[in-house]
């Protein structure tokens, strides 16, 4: 960024006061721009992968969009993927295909995600939940993170938690994805009992006021427990927060 | 009602069209208006004292209106009374004061209520919501009703709930009201546990996205427990609401 | 929860710190966990019985998990039926289909609700409200309780309400349940004129400003009557909720 | 609006397109000024005088508008006016003020409102809701309208509204009001029994969910009698309406 | 409502207690009851007929709820009628049908309409806003007024107005409704221009914030104009109120 | 306007007091409707050309309309065209199509847009917000404008959008319109690099909490750069402010 | 950005991976640093100066950041002033207050806003907007535009907008600023008669359903007429905006 | 929990059905109430200690609740404390007073927080956003951890972020809390940028729509980056939350 430079060339009369004026307006533009030749570095700088979101997308031109990231990123990652999407996108290239999460991963030959060492864990409060925390398990392993999950623990019966959370507080989790719907308080107990970082991810499951998900977000706002919450419906987020956590504990880790 | 003499009159030319068009346009009126002869029994008929809503009242106004009731129920209960209202009651007659929950309650000689036999609970989730819980808790004991408090349960610790809800299911309770704010779980737990009716009471308490009681109210009604919820801080109905179902079983206890 | 004689092992050197630590964390855990045992009694804990809702379930799933519940508890019940979903249930066992509610029960040999002795009426103000209505009494007759209902009182003219009313409250009821949308006045004018606990039911109708059933649910709970509600369209919390008031005083009347 | 000989002159060359152009851009305006010269004829139009809204007006300011109206228009109507600015206007002239509705009258000697010949009935549930209705009533006579009140009809005990609701019938009244706060249920019940036209008037009371009048708007606006309504606490509104109604009847009775 | 003589009994000790009590709480029931024989005279009263609100019903169920209207009433209105309702219901009875605004008529043999000399105008500011219209110029009719319709003003070129509500001035109307949706501004113009009431209709076009006729509805509750309004696409009441106005205006007219 | 010789009649007793009221209150309306005369001057006036949304409109009805617009204005702007109006369109008059906008263009022989000289640009943040900012680039290119265009600069890559904006800074644009969805963050950078009027363009986009351009609007609107917005999806709009922008600006160098 | 190098020197051995991997995270940070240089440009580039909002500063510490501001820029403008930190103030420096807006200005010797040559309009409806508009008006004035100003234009009687209106066209304005509240109609109004770019300004008066400056928010986003806004209340991006178009123009203008 | 040796006994005679039945309802809340016992370590399990939220609570009972904080934990932490609350601590302790937060801390003699070796970052994007985030520096410092501070950024000079952030990441954070107002774009930004987790902290200014921090909140839950959030102003939760991190992180370190 020459500034000076310029205000000499301009005070010795090389240019005129409209071209200098002119070069430092658009001089801001020029040097922010330099910063495009780092892009390939991002995945490593933030540690997340980028996804497609495909809702609403012609099925050519995703799978074209696919094909791009399959070239230069050795893998493409696409959420909400729909049944027409998917025949398109298999007659190009192999897809791994989780109907469930609705996700679909394509993977260049010789790509492989290497484990972290980090650990997750990922709980449903009921089977309307899982949808959306296959949308986080799945993030998160393509980040390397190791996943545990306890689906379906039943909202009216909160006692049938307390076995399998033990056992995954055993085995070592870094973070806690919570999912849970209409009222949505099971992140908040979750987070009363263990010490790692709880993730409340609200569902836009109930009806009624505060339905769709809006009761469930708010009560994990305004829980009595330390939580912290992305949006509804929200998987993705969710499960990338979560394995970033995981990720800085296991480079942590690392370093012994 | 006399409608068909009122047409038989029409058809012999007793009366003109436009006097009986007229007639049958007011009788509607007037046997609606009969009904105001029976309001004297109106709270032996639904069980629920009238209060005296105090808050905006002039307070020479409020004890003129406070006098006649006592007049004629024997008693008169005000809630919302501010400090300089309540100075100006105590000119006029002696005052059963309640500060936390704002209610003034004046008594005829030899005034008193008899005890129903009929039992509830009152639990809140911290001391913020007492105020909103003793409004239930002195309009239940107006009508007859024996009231067990649990205060300040403490939203993190929730089995701190667990000794005292014993002693009070022991006691024998017909219905529990739970005050809760911010997030509003408690009433789902308790819900959860005993077998009598549970109201859940939400507090104007929290802040932010859900704040000042919504989200307590909205996952009281997204409950995967049942429940029945009455509005925001409307603690004079939910103790009303509880008295009403402990005095309908006591009636039923009554009969042996 | 033996938690002295761990930090005994722990003072006796038995035991390192980092290994109590994690001990004292879990223990928590565990102790919760015993409760789990209990759980084939928590219909009898809180006298309602669990449902399945079945909406977005895939109709075999579905099916599975009829079945599972048939097996464990003698009887399922499941809300929100579709008609594929049905067809299915249908061909895996003997339905009682009840259409306007959308809900299907399966019952094995032998099972029987025993009548409790309780009752409750429901009411609705239009046609309209039935399917809402209807999910109410069938949970109800399933917790054991006798359910009179008066539908289509017609909300504009409220008056035809006061001959079926007086009726049943001659038969006698413990609780009532009214429905209504649009406006949702009709709880509040039974209410008034009734001495047993009214829980107001909204229902979704009504377009435009306060559509959707807002209207409603907010006009009982502003409401000058003492009610209590559940949430928009919630017929089964509705029911459940009465008929635990119903069975409450069904059992106080048993002790005679 | 001369556009023809304006394009003739353009097309002699007297004037220049640009000329021209810029001209026709004006004109619209300048037709549309001419209009205002009928502008003291408003109100005989419209039917309804104008007010002047108080609130947050500077004392001193407020005054001099209000002399300004009484010279132009033999009258000043203020609403909303604070005591302050109520000080300060007694200084000017002679003022007849409604401590209820906050509304304070100027007139000019000699100034008069003409019976119309029309009549409204204005009616609130309790009386919280008195000022709102005061506005109502005030506007209304000054529209020349004869304004019959039932105030504080008690909103739980409905039937004592019908036997001033009947005199007020019999008197004859062209239009009523009905002033309603929390659930806003009286219009309602009002439409349904007389055969005059019933504005809903909602005011802002009610607290929690619902609260501040918008139950009452959304009840007024759902109602399953035929109603319209005017915005929360909009009295002035209301008693206008009603007034233009009262007005347009009394004209044609009139005519005789 | 003998309840003197009820407390004489008691007194002379011809009936119990309990008796009296179950005599008391249950007479005000009957006594209301009574009401329910003059409901034939129902319209008469209200000066509305009943509408038949069709959306979602069987139209097997409709068909034979319209019949039951046609043979008490000697007419059956339906609102939101579906193809297929209207196929069914033709093959019952002769049916009048309006596409526009989906409503069917069904006519006795010799019942007609008498006009009443009541006259209103509608007027729509888009050709969106004419089927809420028609929904209004349809009951309007059938309660014997006069229609004068002006549709697709244009909101944008407000002065295309004015020659035709120039027209229907000079006519004579006695109220006037204005349909408008998204910003919802011509109500507002048409108040300030006439001098009979202007009933507000607020559709629900336009999208994104204030979309749905939300924009419309607040404008016009904000309105400096003096209006009433209905709620969004609620036709059928503004045309019944505007009726109402008309036909009150009208009787004061038939008594000369 | 002839008020005053109005007047003069009356005092000479030449027409009634009736009928002199009636005129002056005619006398309004027939004023305002002579500006309809000028009204095919409009698009000269505000310099925008009027669309016609085709939304719900009957094919035949749409085509008829556009056959109108085409004869009077040389040519016809349909937005929001579905397919089957498309064919329609098709079979009258030779179609301009943009298949992403949805708009359709029908133009009469010879009819030409002139370039104004005037230019802007349109940005989006991602693909998803290509259609609304097509409808931006179309009207403003109707307007005489030049587009220039910067197309999924990619949401979390921000610095992919500088090189092709420095591009466009230096071609020249005197406005920019930016359209993003979910939190709508473009705008405000881009406002705050450049030196020429933004124009924020929510997008629909975006689901949970502040979805649907919710948190896009607000986020705009917020700003803590200068920005004016325009509804959300509203590229008519935004494309039509700008290019207005641009005209004024051309206009100003014409003069040169 | 040395990248290359970097990568040079890692693979010539003289840094490790882990030294690499840092420096290659760090490096978009140290780029995007690099132009904080620019800053003191930023007035220059965007072309609005910078204004500190004082609402709930403690009065020393707003002075003191005045004075910084004051000695960098030779300006200072301050926002929504409170009286008390006004006397702090003016103790500091020569202060220039306007007390409609709240808003101080300090310059340092000679300091002086050169015209540019550009002109806005700035109207408002009432009064109460007079505030908001003084914010716009006095920001713009600040960025060397000309501004002509037409308040209180009178709500209910559009007629008096047009002879000023036509006033400030003659003398040329670049862009209108046009401020109303309530039902916020007056922009869509001026927009569909003049010329040049029109912006929205809602102002947060108007009480109940609507209010505070929603519904003329709304009213404004879907206006039919081409408008964009700012924020309610947001007098200082509304003048800043329409000053930005001016200078814009009159930059295009200084060309000849 | 003997629920087998219940039963056994109930079979053997020795108890009854109905005490056999209420051991069973009873025996699930005494298992709970045994975890009671545990409470002690809490703090440990969790590792976030209480604090106290002082709003609104009687100045003796506040330093009563801090004194017996103070007894069992060592310390007593203090929220939203007000002066006059603050004057009555001081005289039962010596208070640690962050007049910003408005946090009291009181400690016992040779309390100590332990550094736990993690580290984490708090930006704030203006100073009106210090309070918020100086109640999360102090809650995560008595968690042991360190915290670098970055405040005032300069929401709209986004550049002068990179310098301080490149420090603080060389140093070395664990997690970074952004707070900010209004339009809330900064957590946005930097979660772009750096590889550790970023929490989104909404702060409550910014006025008119989206204001009062509601923009703010939904701008995070709709980022494009990976951030999760906290409610609005819940600084004390956002602190808690990163601090937890760094602990998690801490530990694992530790390890080594």
């Amino acid at each position: 960024m020459d500034l000076n430079s310029l205000l000499e060339r301009l005070k010795n009369g090389d240019i005129e006061v409209e071209e200098a004026s002119k070069q430092i307006r658009l001089g801001n533009i020029h040097t922010l721009s330099e910063i495009s030749n780092i892009d390939p570095y991002r995945m490593k700088r933030t540690g997340i992968p980028e996804a497609i979101f495909s809702e609403g997308k012609n099925p050519d031109d995703l799978a074209n969009i696919a094909m791009e990231h399959l070239k230069h990123e050795g893998r493409a990652i696409l959420t909400r993927v729909s049944d027409e999407q998917l025949t398109v996108l298999e007659q190009k290239h192999k897809v791994e295909w989780n109907k469930y999460a609705g996700i679909a991963i394509l993977r260049a030959d010789g790509f492989q995600v290497d484990k972290t060492g980090g650990a997750i864990g990922i709980i449903t409060a009921g089977t309307v939940d899982v949808p959306v925390a296959e949308e986080a398990r799945i993030i998160a392993q393509e980040m390397g993170v190791t996943v545990h999950t306890i689906y379906d623990v039943g909202a009216a019966g909160i006692h049938r938690l307390f076995p399998p959370l033990g056992d995954i507080i055993e085995k070592g989790v870094d973070a806690i994805v919570v999912a849970a719907g209409r009222e949505g308080t099971l992140p908040t107990i979750v987070s009363g009992i263990v010490d790692v970082p709880v993730i409340g991810l609200p569902v836009s499951s109930g009806y009624g006021a505060g339905g769709g998900g809006t009761a469930a977000l708010h009560t994990m706002l305004q829980s009595c427990s330390v939580l912290s919450v992305v949006n509804i419906d929200a998987g993705f987020v969710a499960g990338a927060f979560a394995a970033r956590i995981a990720n800085v504990v296991a480079e942590a880790r690392c370093k012994e």
